[in-house]
């Protein structure tokens, strides 16, 4: 079983690295950018086949170490 | 018009980065953790309204910007 973890600063957190982005898209040319957020994407493969405990360990793995829950927000995602 | 924007290394591709978390998962004591590949996550915030163009822009931020292409994957989706 695969899980996908989406990781994203809460809403009202500075992003320097999103703004950096907006910024260089714009001078890149490109127009109409309002707003970048840059979060991180993790995919782990897992032995677990069972639905419920595959989940509850990948939110186990977020609270512990993937994400910093003071500032940032996971959502998990089970895949096959 | 909001787009999500998944950066992922190719397979293939080592991922260092990756392969410290599975480890850090390991000393914490999860097990069953068989592979952990990390991506990037973008939310781009358009003034856009037209799905088409919208697509076309970001696919071009991807290729001049975003992604480097030699090593990594992007798939755009959007939202709203």
């Amino acid at each position: 079983m695969k899980a996908r973890v989406h990781i994203t600063l809460k809403s009202g957190v500075l992003d320097p690295q999103g703004k950096a982005i907006a910024h260089a898209l714009g001078s890149l040319g490109f127009a109409g950018v309002d707003d970048v957020r840059q979060g991180k994407f993790i995919e782990i493969k897992l032995t677990e086949q069972d639905r419920g405990k595959a989940e509850a360990a990948v939110k186990q793995m977020c609270e512990k170490l993937l994400a910093n829950t003071v500032i940032e927000n996971y959502t998990v995602e089970l895949v096959g």
